[in-house]
């Protein structure tokens, strides 16, 4: 037997053992319930039965609820922000200016504020740009215009061949482009990865010697936004086809595009005032982002536009694109520890800031068209006015190029700055030079500056009938747009009511 | 008496309390440390038996030597940026076109890169724009000319009043004013608190609405540079004081400061070739850092220029003031946890994007003010100039801001970008308007653009003879200013070599 003394000894032993025991234990499992489980399972990215035709988003929607319900809220409008945001925001009563630098192209019919993705094929219907077809074969627009509206364009490409599909006009895939933007754009069916389905995108990162198979993870979720988000024009074929191309051939920056349109002497339209051979930039935000912070710390589109979010302990990523600003927590503040109001102020600041050197460019390339204009009645000569109109020319592409790019003035608030100030730059020599040849044609003083306080009187001063579009595009939504919808249907290529389709 | 079962109780329960205090210990031992002792005791700040008429940096510095021997470091040239930095760069050298601006106005003469503050008294010297006294009263520079150029301004000044100071020819204090920007411009001799001595600042302040006394420790770490960092101009008074004060009284951005100088109808001087009233911007480096992020989250100028830094276990205020680019990892890396040629690629992207529109700015100005004179020639008439000349005073204006602030495309790109667009937008518009008027004069063709491809080519097209004026500086050097020198050493105001002057 042990004695009291020798007891004593082994039972303090094996209490402090125990006790030290306890005390790491309960400091370990203290430390697991503070720890977040950050780095979760990311949900639902399995294998699903999703047939490879398949192109209903609600379909695919029953295999990936979490990201099918985030991309329903694209078809919400919830924030109306200062600049930007998904409000269906008429972009021309706000700044009738617009109407004259567009005029003699569509955009000068209507422009709106872009909405969310489930509103893409909704929205292509409405706008007047799209006029009102009353056939297969009739309207103003190609059927390259469908070409980002939707993933039946997949099929259809996959059917017709990619000319196949850049032939005929818009009308002719009225019942079969019925999705909006969704699922079959950006993943395998197969194996959910994220994948390029545009050809176009393909093609332009060729040009800058980029082959796909060397593209990350990461940067596909940049890249997938860049099958659309970016500057486009039509090479038209001898097949008749307009081929959606991006202008990369000799790099990305504003400058770059620009010689290459020079190079091949492409034009969107010829303005009917200035006659100045126009080129309309579309919404490099792609290209502008690349040139911003952001993008050289290696974030993608994704991060900030469509954030990781945690539900029910899953990780997935939200599919309501849309603007950071409505979302900083998930986005800004996992970099930046800033309250939110200063961050958004930030924004803001950058974004008031630039507005005020791009209105300054907007008034003088109103006055460079109406001053060419003048020239043009006085008996200006084409080799006077040659120089004017390229001036012109690269003065609206800067302004464009800033203009039209949703987020530029934030995602590359510098380069849009330097872009603005060149084009501002750029006009106002054409300007003195129109002085100039203004005088000799006897012209020594100011060209009346257009009386354009409003859309309308801007769209009277150049000439629109919108009572005449207004009805006819009535007329197309009314009548066509419904067969549209009735033989889609009966086809199986909608279930229901597109998501986020408002009242025809 | 216990039994053994109570002994052992008692035991095991003194044994637990202890091994817990015990492992509690030992975790907080270990955090002590592990933690590092951040906030070390800032070194120095304690008194000191330093005169109250005491500014011999030498003097002050035995008993701060680390700040002191910081401070020397800003006598060397350690460092070429490419746009800032401490090397002394002939900046008319490099940018011609800066003489034509400048013409009729000092620093057409000579423009150099600012160096560091131990260079201040130096450089002052052997500028052109100082010219070369013979006498007190001789020169062309008035005696507020020293004010920025070190601590014996604040004995000056209390000995003769501010406008006492004010009065009279910048050669006048050239036995005084010996030792460089230093120790008692900034502090205070009996407590070493950082204070105001140059009474334009609280002029300044004062028509901000922000007393002086209500300022915080940290904003006087800006307050202090913004003595000098600022936009200033000379207040002639009636007694012939040129009084030196900041156009703050509407507030202290580019349009603010440009209105309250439009009102009291003041210029620095007439163009001799455009006949504008220019506005020569100094250095708006405080009021454009007010503009940008790292103001609005709060830091000083020190914060980046005269970061802490350790030695010996003492923690202490670097006084080489420098470019924040010398000093990566005890500057940006405190907030930004990027690679150092990341951080310092993208400080230059900021200011190549911006210099594209500067120098654009530039080129369109320099025609101004020639087109401008070949309408005067002409025979234009006041009338038709004014509106001309006053958008050529409004765009180098904005020109001069963005280009004269040190580092402004790196405090506030945005900022310097607007200034910069709105100042192309000016001057061209005043080239429409000049056309037109050339025009009215039978002129219809181009303006010659004058050959300045060197400094030498501008200053012979603006009529500056600087074989003559280099002469004269060479004699005043030789003989004035050993003079001063050997006073100032007689009246120990200079204990040696002032720290950083280079043989003169």
């Amino acid at each position: 037997m042990a004695q009291p003394a020798q007891v004593s000894h082994r039972l303090s032993l094996a209490i402090f053992s125990v006790t030290v025991v306890a005390v790491l234990g309960i400091a370990l499992l203290a430390s697991l319930l503070v720890r977040r489980n950050v780095e979760k399972q990311h949900a639902g990215v399995t294998r699903a039965d999703i047939p490879e035709s398949e192109y209903r988003n609600g379909f695919w929607g029953r295999y990936f609820p979490r990201q099918y319900d985030s991309y329903r809220k694209t078809g919400t409008v919830e924030f109306q922000s200062k600049y930007g945001g998904s409000a269906d925001r008429d972009m021309l009563s706000e700044d009738p200016r617009l109407v004259v630098l567009w005029a003699g192209y569509g955009f000068s019919k209507d422009y709106r504020q872009g909405r969310g993705h489930a509103h893409a094929v909704d929205d292509v219907r409405k706008t007047l740009r799209t006029g009102a077809p009353t056939g297969d074969d009739d309207g103003p627009m190609p059927s390259a215009c469908w070409t980002c509206k939707g993933p039946g364009v997949v099929g259809a490409m996959k059917r017709e061949g990619i000319d196949g599909f850049y032939k005929g006009k818009w009308a002719r895939f009225g019942k079969e482009i019925v999705e909006p933007v969704g699922c079959a754009d950006c993943h395998d069916p197969s194996t959910m990865d994220l994948t390029i389905t545009r050809p176009a995108l393909v093609e332009g990162l060729a040009h800058l010697g980029r082959p796909l198979e060397k593209e990350t993870h990461q940067s596909m979720r940049s890249l997938t936004c860049a099958q659309c988000h970016v500057e486009y024009y039509f090479d038209k074929k001898e097949s008749g086809a307009q081929h959606v191309s991006f202008p990369w051939h000799r790099g990305t920056s504003c400058e770059q595009m620009e010689a290459y349109y020079d190079t091949i002497d492409f034009a969107d339209w010829t303005h009917p005032i200035s006659k100045a051979r126009m080129l309309k930039a579309q919404h490099p935000d792609f290209e502008l982002f690349l040139t911003g912070v952001h993008a050289e710390r290696g974030l993608s589109c994704a991060e900030c536009h469509m954030p990781y979010q945690t539900e029910g302990g899953q990780k997935f990523t939200s599919h309501h694109a849309q603007s950071p600003l409505n979302n900083v927590a998930r986005t800004c503040q996992v970099c930046h520890r800033e309250e939110t109001a200063d961050l958004v102020a930030d924004v803001y600041q950058r974004q008031d800031r630039i507005a005020q050197s791009r209105i300054a460019l907007e008034k003088a390339l109103v006055r460079a068209h109406v001053e060419a204009g003048k020239a043009w009645q006085l008996g200006a000569t084409d080799t006077q006015m040659a120089p004017i109109l390229l001036g012109i020319r690269h003065a609206q592409w800067r302004w464009d190029f800033a203009a039209a790019s949703h987020g530029a003035s934030f995602h590359s608030p510098v380069e849009v700055s330097r872009i603005v100030a060149l084009g501002l730059d750029a006009v106002q020599q054409a300007r003195v030079e129109l002085a100039r040849v203004l005088a000799a044609l006897g012209h020594t003083t100011e060209v009346e500056y257009p009386s354009i306080a409003t859309k309308a009187d801007a769209q009277r001063f150049i000439g629109l009938d919108l009572e005449k579009i207004n009805a006819e595009k009535k007329l197309f939504l009314d009548q066509v747009v419904p067969k549209w919808l009735l033989w889609a249907r009966e086809h199986q290529l909608i279930e229901s009511e597109p998501v986020g389709a408002s009242k025809l």
